[in-house]
């Protein structure tokens, strides 16, 4: 059986004009990969409402799970969570468990729940909250869609309440051959092992550091026994 | 008159299995934002044709410009070419300018222009060539496509080579004030001022480092007296 799929769909005006670097795909390729979970797709979108609603509603019919960051704090320009409502045609508003959350979090740092951090517990109907062990306000799920913050220690420790309760498939199981030849020459042996491997996905990452040149071979693929047999394969051919 | 527009397409299994980390798309959208071009949207999808023509043909037809990044090296996995040119309908082949600058470099370091080298001078019918002194081995420019190699460094010298070809809009001009409070407490004032001026985009930033915490509100726009403006008014607010 395949592995189920997912998407990942970042949001934020700052990530598209390159004042912030966004490290939470990365974050969240590396933890689906170890879950079995196939990354097929990642987007990043700015601050807009009609694109936001377009993109998740074409990830979400195209890919098994959709994983969002970005735009659910309690500035104007946080607009995600009524994005998701309207991508999926539910209402929205704030919801007492939610509320109930802030109200002991900002009770505890003695701090005012005024309506700018209220607008952290408007949920959408029929969503499930995402648990936020850093700073209290959830993300939620709607749907096949999981909703999460832009602050990479917020959007990582959601990532860790969520992936246990995703079905996942089997672990890709990577391994690597540094060569030191340049990719042109190591293209023709690669390939012949490629075809060899169908089930597999062989890649060439070349590098170039202090005047030493070559390439990284990685192969992937679910089966073990399969990943050796390829790399054994590599090892003969670069011998 | 608006800035043109742009979609980035990073094209890479790697960078969805978590493996590597995309720096092209910062790169890219910093230096758009100087060049006063808008990048609207980024993507990145796996080394499968069907997905990367279909995401080439959607950015094309969304964006003035689409910046594409990674699959165009010697490799059986690298099949950016042949996806761009599917995409449009075009045919693809060696051609003779690209195989005489790859000849060229070869030469020099006397090392063979072998059949997988030679993939590197596959260029779609009607594209125009991309410089790159790097490496050599040319991108191109088809229809509103630019495609480019995925190793950093001749990505970064390949969009150098590219952008003063490009028309250009007004640079986004964006000004930064550091606040000190919660994001809750700053979110009501900041909205005043982001409804007072609906042409330039407001953002805040929270961060939290050695027990400080606040927030870096971002006002953004094409005309400096008005993000002027809105910085005085900021400014103003959290006196």
């Amino acid at each position: 059986m395949p592995n189920p799929t997912a998407a990942m769909l970042v949001i934020g005006d700052e990530i598209l004009s390159g004042r912030t670097r966004d490290s939470n795909t990365n974050h969240l390729a590396k933890s689906l990969t170890a879950a079995g979970i196939d990354l097929k797709e990642a987007r990043v979108v700015g601050d807009e409402k009609a694109t936001i609603i377009a993109a998740v509603q074409a990830l979400a019919k195209a890919y098994d799970n959709v994983f969002t960051s970005g735009g659910i704090g309690p500035t104007h320009d946080d607009i995600t969570a009524d994005c998701i409502a309207a991508a999926f045609g539910r209402s929205i508003d704030v919801r007492e468990d939610a509320r109930a959350i802030l109200a002991a979090h900002y009770d505890k740092a003695g701090t005012e729940l005024n309506a700018a951090r209220l607008r952290m517990a408007r949920i959408p109907d029929g969503a499930a909250l995402i648990d936020n062990p850093v700073s209290a306000a959830p993300g939620f799920t709607l749907d096949n869609v999981h909703v999460m913050a832009g602050v990479p220690a917020v959007f990582e420790a959601m990532v860790a309440s969520i992936l246990p309760t995703l079905t996942g498939g089997d672990p890709l199981i990577s391994d690597t051959l540094r060569v030191e030849r340049g990719e042109g020459d190591l293209a023709g042996p690669l390939g012949v092992v490629a075809e060899r491997y169908p089930l597999l996905s062989l890649g060439s990452y070349p590098f170039q550091k202090d005047g030493i040149y070559g390439a990284n071979l990685v192969v992937r693929g679910q089966d073990a026994g399969m990943v050796e047999a390829a790399m054994a394969d590599l090892r003969a051919s670069f011998a």
